[in-house]
């Protein structure tokens, strides 16, 4: 019998990218967490160039980097497509899950640096917010691909949920609603979904964290 | 008919992964080399998000970013096959995609930046290496993925030519070959593969123009 395990940390949006799309194709799955303070011999074992979170473990075989485990698991468990058929489609669809890996991390700068870094990582969340609304939301749709949810609005999870706990944290508002309605929206249509809505980390249990974390940095 | 065009620069690697996987498919192209100082209407419309090449446009659809690319040549022109076909192999193959373009940028920022980055770039690029000996080539394979060159090995172009020729315009060599046996014996291999050596930008040519990068940014 296949085995299936993911090492993750309950705080990360790209754990969170692998247990969404797991539970979409309903997999069982055992989640084992990481305390990245004292990592695992299993997890420098498994990701022993990068020593990250998350990894998937297939039947023994380890696999690293969120977006590189959403394509197995699409290959591996196709019956909810992740990415649409057509070719030109998932290129798309790769163009922004790349966007999304490239500017999510200054989400997570922002509650961890100094002022000066703080005010580079607000500057270059509201370009990858400017971009979103003005070439990834276009057309009307209710999800990026479409009306079914995929592996692009997975990528962006952290713009969807992590970003506002941030922000509450930091006491600063990067954005008004008015400014992104079609990313307003499509938050809105994201934490509807029943999986996504399930399995999210708790505001509350977050947002001590995160406000230590800002204190710890001095800002 | 289907028309196919490539957007590229002659001095990119990132042009060159695109070029490489179009003559391993032997598929026919229009290549338009673009001026980066002076962008064409074209490129800004194909790439509204980034404005960077290469572009690949498909019976007038465009494609962006150089690893998004490969896959969609992947899909359309299967023929000769890119990737493995067995979906383990394929992600291990994309997780050195993926490392290939996170990290690769070090290379070029190493002909272009003051001294005090240039000691970080030169870090970085350290790095990598220890990384691919470790961890990516082994097995004593020929290739990354085994005795046929492989997307992945395309991803690694610039480590295979563009830093030896950066390293003797710079007058600084960052390794050794005794340090890294396995690399060095990778180049050496994909250097001989014939769409590899027959497709490469002119050293002559590059030399004198890295050179004076390295002026302007007064190191």
């Amino acid at each position: 019998m296949e085995q299936v395990q993911l090492l993750g940390m309950w705080l990360s949006p790209y754990s969170y990218r692998v247990i969404w799309a797991l539970k979409l194709e309903g997999i069982a799955y055992e989640y084992i967490e990481e305390d990245l303070s004292n990592k695992s011999p299993l997890l420098l074992q498994c990701n022993p160039v990068h020593k990250k979170i998350p990894v998937l473990i297939h039947s023994g075989k380890p696999i690293c980097e969120s977006s590189v485990i959403l394509e197995y698991i699409e290959e591996i468990w196709p019956q909810n497509s992740l990415l649409p058929c057509d070719p030109y489609e998932r290129a798309i669809a790769r163009f922004w899950i790349k966007f999304a890996d490239d500017k999510s991390p200054s989400i997570s700068k922002m509650s961890r640096t100094s002022s000066e870094e703080q005010e580079t990582a607000v500057k270059d969340i509201l370009e990858m917010l400017e971009t979103i609304e003005e070439h990834g939301l276009i057309g009307g749709k209710k999800f990026f691909g479409g009306d079914k949810i995929s592996m692009v609005d997975m990528a962006f999870g952290a713009v969807a949920y992590w970003l506002g706990v941030i922000e509450d944290a930091a006491g600063l508002k990067i954005s008004e609603a008015h400014e992104f309605p079609r990313l307003q929206s499509w938050v809105q249509n994201f934490k509807e979904v029943l999986i996504i809505k399930e399995n999210l980390p708790d505001r509350d249990k977050m947002f001590p964290l995160l406000k230590r974390r800002r204190d710890v940095a001095g800002v």
